[in-house]
């Protein structure tokens, strides 16, 4: 059985995860990691691999794993996918993803492969159990409750906040898609906290919800990459009202996305050229084996 | 816009329940309803449908949802199939979900049709998500725990006993997949109960379960449809331990059922020739509408 080759660009915190999720996985094999410094100060656990500068410099490459920031998956998919290699990345930003894949789906046509876009956990397997909700009652309310857990971008606007030094923004759920927001900083000499605090809840970030900063010593001690999830739906299947639909998780953060996109990666070996997100995909295809055992064994 | 012309084949709770789905659905017309008595004894509800006693008799059939005992299935499938008539079903026997997709898989293909089978909430709904926590945590355990609700089976095999003249068994969930059976009979003249709670007890369906066996007065009075589930996964995502899933749903059984058909039935119109489980076709495809608009919301 031949593996699927696989090419991680990028090696921060999920770069990192996609490594030990495809060293684990029994169908792939790994072609090297793309780094912008290539090999210069190659962490131990990247010793076995080629890592590179650019995505040319790899052999045979089927499908490249972008764990690169948002902003930079166009670029680089765009990049690959025009050297016939397919792509999957975790691309967050839900208001511009129709956009990305009419643009990534023109240039995976032309060139006779498959991207796989917004495949994390949120965009990506929650989209999934949402579509699935609301299909089993298609009149009704879904929310989506988000943690506790560390919210990337309501931290990264806590930072550039005038007296921050250091900070981490919590997303803490209160049900119906109602979240507090539990802000801890470190705040440089000069500087008060009641000003800090002040500014951030005029953020528009935080603006809308309830916010609560504290002073720390250390946001360092602080952090952890576990993060959570709770969608739920009632609704209406047919015309029988009051169906109760819930779906929770309690999940190390880059490990569920790292995860998932090596589970794509994999989906998008058996999809015609273009452009996906992750509820356009079977749910079988992110799984390895024998379609019929597999069907045996989860239907 | 075309709407997608659907028979209801079989019209018992679940073809009941179909058509009230496909009443409220924007995007169906209802071609007729195949009994077998056709249009005698017609229900009220029916009156302004046509009501055969073959599908043969109905006109511009796009799909038939197979609203039959499952043992008949695969016979009306074939028929339909034939006909060039795409079938859904919901095929419930677990262990035959496999044979019944390659027989239909051969119809299908030949006559340029689509079936998908075993498309209610277990299997159907359930297997998406337990194939979706599968690919989420590649190497743990996963539960699904019935419940509280009426199992059919069960309850089809208490009746078959000796001195039961009404029964009800209900499926009580005690998590990592144990049941308790709550069994509820009425009993005939000339029998005890110590006699018949024997006999369930004894009973292939009940002898590895905690079961409790009730006197009543009137199994009639103890019946309704809701039923429930909750589905769990405790397992690693890649090289990191204790990512946990939760998917737990209250739903009345046949409503839900009947609105997986009716999901499935315009799922079969997006797929190429042959025969599909649920975790074989893309949830989007479940839905009405517009994909990018689909996209834009639910990603």
């Amino acid at each position: 059985m031949k593996k699927i080759r696989a090419a991680i660009v990028g090696y921060g915190n999920i770069g990192h995860f996609t490594l030990e999720a495809l060293q684990v996985a029994p169908d792939f094999e790994i072609a090297g990691v793309v780094r912008r410094h290539g090999d210069e100060n190659k962490p131990a656990e990247l010793e076995p691999y080629k890592v590179v500068k650019s995505i040319k410099e790899l052999q045979d490459v089927d499908v490249a794993i972008l764990a690169t920031p948002t902003r930079s998956v166009e670029e680089y998919a765009k990049e690959c996918l025009a050297l016939g290699i397919n792509t999957v990345d975790s691309f967050d930003i839900h208001t511009q993803i129709v956009d990305l894949r009419r643009s990534l789906n023109a240039v995976a046509k032309e060139h006779n492969a498959v991207s796989i876009i917004s495949a994390g956990w949120d965009p990506g397997s929650d989209s999934i159990v949402r579509t699935l909700m609301q299909s089993l009652a298609p009149k009704g309310i879904s929310y989506t409750n988000f943690g506790p857990g560390m919210s990337m971008g309501h931290t990264v606007a806590v930072k550039a906040i005038k007296g921050v030094k250091a900070a981490l923004s919590m997303t803490i759920p209160l049900g119906t898609g109602i979240h507090r927001r539990m802000v801890y900083v470190e705040i440089e000499e000069g500087h008060t906290l009641a000003e800090v605090s002040a500014a951030i809840k005029a953020d528009p970030y935080f603006a809308s919800d309830e916010t609560h900063v504290m002073q720390v010593d250390s946001v360092d001690e602080l952090k952890d990459m576990g993060h959570g999830v709770n969608l739920t739906r009632k609704g209406v299947s047919g015309k029988t009202q009051n169906q109760l639909f819930e779906f929770n998780m309690h999940i190390n953060n880059p490990a569920l996305t790292a995860q998932v996109l090596v589970n794509v990666a994999r989906a998008s070996m058996k999809q015609q050229p273009g452009c996906y997100t992750m509820i356009e995909i079977p749910v079988i295809d992110m799984l390895p084996g024998d379609r019929e055992e597999l069907i045996r064994h989860l239907v």
